[in-house]
């Protein structure tokens, strides 16, 4: 018996990443694959602090419905927290969801027709690539540096293609590259934006872990039209498994994402919601969050440093300033592939970089992350990986 | 500014009852309008205790990703569950979703192109009609009498019409009708769909709320095939606020499911999931069903009784052995949805029946909920709801 699926899951494939990341559950293989936060620093008695409260004081209203925005009291913390990032937010510019991965899938749904044009990053983050694809888009890749996007060629692409519908961002420590856009991109993001009259998607998981220098404000701070849509996440600043972020938009596009909540799970959870909340009454997120960049900016230093003294010449990798990655350029006639195959013989992980690229090519990269493993295993890993690529050179 | 929103936006509209709902948080509001389960029942000193045992014993691994398919031990013990629906399942066949209503989601993602039809029982679930529009079908309704949609009617529209993708229904206690299927038109049911090679979705979020006789054989437990895709639900049976529910399908067909579960938010809750697996394992769910139906039989009887003895005659009502629900049948020159606007300056609440054809007319039928309220105000309510009808008589 073969059922008649609708024409879009034709796309909708298994990817080969999603097999790797099965092999790096075993306890002996040292991931730099996933994107995973370090478990060692989540607040576990916290959390657990908040949950008897949570059930204490508000009883039988944290195990019943509610409404499809969110917890009023979480959206309201969460709009003063949009300061941050240079917005001025008020609960009403804010919807609860399940992750800021749920973010990109409305986003999907609300702007996107078939065959519509997504212009994104090269490369660009593999979860928002493959939520929008349910929505059988096209994707156009915008050139990038280590400034971020290249607005040249983003001008010259808005000139020339038709049917653009979204421009999708991640302009701080982006995935998989941990780059960050300059301020004078953001702006000039906007302005082109605003010539087009196109939605930004801003998504922003990873700002808020900055180790050195100042944050830049968003896009979204420089938005006056209301064109941006700000996704944000908890997932990295306290921990994935409540699965909780947000989406800051004007009001108006707000309403959009609301309906299309409610008709896609009716709301977030709301216990999780008001464990959240209580969290955020109760103790100090940006401390926390301090604890976690003090631990990741030395696991990046080390990595650094170990890629310094141990890869082979000829292969370039970012320096980011936060976030969870760096993506290393190897030489051209080297497949990320192969060496992916090799080296998790060797029990050592990563992401090919040719995921990241919607329209394919760049197999030459890798996606490299250095929050999860402790500074023992980055050591011993990268130096696998440079004996690996070694081998192949 | 005006953004250039997907063309399947223009179908996705706030409803009216969301408005009326809201309009229902109001303290001296009697609402019969919700599909809210009693909030008195909720267990919540066992949540309380499950939920720091998971912390205690899960630690970091609670707060961490996990699985998209969800957590292994509570996706074996809803697979051993649904023996209750006659179902033989492993976790293999076991998806994890934020409330049965994502599946409904999926369901929509997974099987419709733009125009493709959604044949569902006349009235239906105005959340599976919402989450469906999002991918532009057309909606055939097939006619229901008390024993469930009419099998000659859908046989009939079967042979005449092109395009039909999914058979959806609700065949326990439905939502609105409270009607429930016998066994004879189940199986006819899959015979037809097997004819016509079509998925049939079996939505049970109230089938093990039965007050009397014996539960009937899901659909599901008569599928030799792999066709049938039941959507199960906690919300329910122990509380909405953790949104967890259950898509059961042969693997083939679940692998869609994960794969667009993927795509959309990851995965659900580790720490919800884990709270849930635990309090399964720790307590009797069934026997918190029992008490339960105790609580809703008594205020389902309570309030038959009193439309019996206050509505004037001429109006026609379900007696439902158990979900949440009656539905009634004014006379036809009635309009609901200006009794619900009399009935809210009283204070009384229910939802105008009209929403849930979703090809319109029906506008003299209401959807009454018995769950939420407890026995003085099911008095009371349904008093003033019988003062409302007979001036408009």
């Amino acid at each position: 018996m073969k059922l008649n699926y609708a024409e879009r899951m034709d796309k909708i494939k298994a990817s080969e990443i999603r097999e790797l990341l099965k092999l790096t559950q075993r306890p002996e293989v040292i991931s730099f694959a996933g994107g995973l936060p370090a478990p060692e620093l989540f607040p576990v008695e916290k959390i657990k602090e908040v949950s008897k409260e949570v059930l204490e004081e508000a009883g039988t209203k944290a195990l019943q419905y509610g409404p499809t925005e969110g917890y009023e009291p979480l959206r309201e913390k969460i709009a003063q927290r949009m300061k941050k990032f240079g917005v001025d937010a008020t609960k009403e510019n804010i919807l609860i969801t399940g992750g800021s991965q749920q973010g990109l899938d409305f986003t999907g749904k609300i702007f996107l027709n078939k065959g519509d044009v997504v212009l994104c990053e090269s490369p660009s983050y593999l979860g928002a690539l493959s939520a929008f694809k349910s929505y059988q888009p096209v994707f156009k890749e915008v050139p990038t540096d280590d400034d971020g996007m290249v607005m040249e060629e983003l001008e010259d692409i808005l000139k020339n293609t038709e049917n653009v519908k979204v421009i999708y961002v991640i302009p701080d420590f982006q995935n998989p590259s941990g780059r960050t856009w300059t301020v004078e991109r953001r702006k000039k993001l906007l302005e082109l934006a605003s010539k087009y009259n196109l939605p930004i998607v801003e998504d922003n998981p990873y700002g808020e872990l900055r180790f050195e220098g100042k944050m830049p404000p968003s896009v979204k701070s420089f938005d006056t039209e209301g064109r941006v849509i700000f996704l944000g996440s908890f997932s990295k600043t306290l921990c994935p498994g409540l699965r909780l972020g947000w989406t800051c938009a004007d009001e108006k596009v707000l309403n959009k994402y609301i309906l299309v909540k409610q008709g896609s799970d009716l709301q977030a959870s709301t216990i999780s919601q008001m464990q959240l909340s209580k969290f955020l009454e109760k103790y100090d997120l940006d401390e926390h969050i301090e604890k976690i960049k003090a631990v990741y900016s030395k696991r990046r230093d080390l990595m650094l440093k170990t890629m310094k003294d141990e890869f082979p010449e000829g292969i370039k990798y970012t320096k980011p300033e936060g976030g969870l990655f760096t993506w290393a350029i190897l030489p051209e006639h080297i497949n990320a592939r192969k060496l992916a195959e090799k080296a998790i013989e060797k029990n050592v992980a990563f992401v090919p970089g040719g995921s990241f690229f919607p329209n394919g090519g760049n197999e030459n990269t890798m996606r490299i992350n250095y929050s999860n493993m402790d500074e023992e295993k980055i050591v011993i890993g990268i130096k696998k990986l440079a004996e690996c690529i070694k081998e192949m050179m």
